[in-house]
């Protein structure tokens, strides 16, 4: 195992006020899993009747635990979720499954929910087997101590080489009553030696049905969570829940059932904003990252395709060592723009590194000023704005820059 | 601009003796494009009757030469090829168009050859505008002093951040009479800080028609050329061209029009060994490298889907600093294969790392030795195989590590 990584020089300077949302409590605990002397499990307990939504990894060989939350999503409602560190359960074939099913079980018999109600997530080596034994000496002491103001403390549990834990926290009102929105993340992509996942809680006092839930988070997934990269390698695991416990029509915001009620306006915006802020934090923590970049694609053919070229720039190994070296280089930005696929011409394209545009129709921009350029480099945040000059659609991704330091996290561990 | 790098540890050890192709002169000169004290320019002469087949960068935004090529492939017909390093006449627009235009005028008047039978290439800068009136106190004197054993040389003057000229060569029978199929290359995918390209051509005295010539490198490419990759970063300007001269028929070589002509067995078996080898040079030559990596899929559902599946593994930046570190990683090659988007199942993966199988049905291979492994990881050349069991399709793609010289080169050059 690599040695912890020094703080991450894009961390955020302070934690936000957590106020707790009622009906979830949290507790952590060392069950010994890989490491020592730290946590390395977190159970988050629901109130009944809380509604949840998921959505979870692209991968074809999914960790079991991600086959585990799929197959129990449909049901709508959740009581418990048992997330561990030190071992991803992935790729870990019928014994990975039975580890499953095992945590569970131990975890049913110390809450007295069933099966259907209980999610889990496991991150850490792939193709090791989970021990799922070693959560019967913790549960009931998890159970016995979970409190409503523990998120910080579990979003830490189940960090692998984070470098800091990952809260964000928002409000908004449903017919006139506040409700919060509070979530954690860990990871930054499929970042550490022989490690995998990013994972990502976010809880809700709101009384919002399953259904409505996962048609928000599925929508909201696709402006945060995927549209970050920090290594283009999707991890087996990746996972992101939404909880919704309910508690606040006892305070009296209505019961919704639907996405699409208009009720809902400032609650999509609020969980949006978590998402984005809990998206961001898992870039500015991307192995070795000096830089926090943002692209910005206009004028593409659609909003699919804008997404796409921004991807292919976020990815580019030439952009983000560029980055880096603080070398604004738009021709690795054509470049990469060029093999994207989509729609795109020479003649039309546009780039600018934050206002300073750098090329204009096919050609440099003849009032770029390269000392200007280099001063704006030297920033921690580096703002890309491409504009394909075809279209309408628009998209932005976020990424971080390739340092030498990534490859040494990841290749030199073992020398 | 970068120091010049030192020689690649993965460069060829010898030469390969070069028969020259009748038919063929070589000639090069410092155009002083932007190197100062070496060749940058190079012309080759092709002899009246000259069959020619190129295949160019999928690119949207490709150099203005690329487009200049392929405008004028159609005729089939080539007496001249210009190339050019240090300037890759790539995003330069409408001036671009002019550049390309200008130094086809030049060297039709030197040569007597029509604009439709001169093919050009650039390599070096992106952006900047070239300097194609360079050309006119150079283009006499190549075509003066043009000779046909001038391909080494040739294969210099286009280098840009390249280590070593790339050349190969081949013999086959065709009808009986032998064959000689000499190949140069340049790049090692979209390497060197504001540089791009990968060029190669492949000449032979061979009389092949234009329509079988481009059927036959159309088909060899993808299982060359396009079965590498460096960093990803697909340039503006590849370009891989075929030229036949026709020379052997005066020794008795039978004239071939059709690709399906079965006199060209041998023929496409050297072509497609010359493609191969100046394939694997390039990335034998990938910036700051010290592992050559085969990566074989086996399995897939079909060729297609093992080709993305390689590609998924060959281009994880997880997988390839593991192979940088030594690390025979597994857990990062089954979560490449998760998203390479093609259809896999956990339970049915296999993977060798040489001949040491390490996971097996889902789970570590039981006999699986890991001091073993480690002292295989240390080679020069490392072959993963990756076994989908699912189909019979099947793929070889070529990479090589990815190293902190690679982030220093392509980010640090300006510190």
């Amino acid at each position: 195992m690599a040695k912890p990584a020094p703080l991450s020089p894009l961390a955020p300077k302070s934690y936000p006020d957590l106020v707790a949302i009622e009906g979830v409590r949290f507790a952590t605990a060392a069950a010994g899993i890989r490491y020592k002397g730290r946590t390395d499990v977190m159970l988050a307990l629901l109130d009944k009747g809380t509604q949840v939504a998921g959505v979870f990894t692209t991968s074809k060989c999914p960790s079991a635990p991600v086959d585990w939350c799929r197959a129990r999503l449909k049901g709508g409602k959740a009581r418990a979720l048992v997330v561990n560190s030190g071992n991803a359960n992935a790729f870990t074939g019928k014994k990975g499954a039975q580890a499953a099913k095992l945590t569970a079980e131990i975890t049913a018999k110390a809450t007295g929910a069933s099966l259907g109600e209980i999610f889990l997530a496991s991150t850490g080596v792939i193709g090791e087997p989970l021990e799922a034994s070693k959560f019967h000496g913790v549960m009931d002491e998890l159970v016995h101590k979970a409190q409503p103001d523990g998120l910080l403390e579990a979003a830490r549990a189940i960090m692998t080489t984070d470098t800091f834990p990952k809260v964000a926290s928002a409000t908004a009102k449903i017919g006139g009553v506040e409700v919060t929105i509070n979530g954690m993340a860990k990871g930054a992509g499929m970042i550490a030696p022989d490690m995998a996942t990013m994972l990502s809680y976010v809880f809700t006092d709101a009384p919002i049905a399953a259904k409505a839930l996962q048609a928000m988070l599925s929508a909201g997934v696709k402006t945060s969570f995927n549209a970050i990269t920090v290594d283009s390698d999707t991890s087996t695991s990746d996972t992101l829940m939404l909880f919704a416990t309910g508690a606040a029509a006892r305070r009296g915001a209505p019961k919704i059932t639907l996405a699409s009620d208009r009720r809902l306006a400032a609650f999509k915006q609020a969980l949006d904003k978590v998402l984005l802020d809990l998206a961001h934090q898992v870039v500015r923590d991307g192995e070795g990252c000096r830089k926090f970049v943002e692209i910005h694609v206009t004028g593409a053919d659609s909003a699919k395709a804008a997404k796409r070229i921004g991807f292919s720039i976020a990815n580019s190994p030439l952009v983000k060592t560029a980055v880096a070296g603080e070398d604004a280089n738009w021709g690795r930005i054509v470049a990469a723009v060029g093999k994207a696929g989509e729609k795109a011409d020479r003649d039309r394209l546009a780039i600018w590194f934050g206002d300073i545009r750098v090329a204009h129709k096919g050609l440099r921009d003849p009032t770029y000023d390269e000392a200007k350029t280099s001063a704006y480099m030297k920033g921690e945040k580096i703002d890309i704005r491409v504009d394909i000059g075809l279209g309408t659609g628009q998209a932005k991704v976020w990424t971080c820059d390739l340092t030498k330091e990534y490859v040494a996290i990841n290749g030199d561990y073992r020398s």
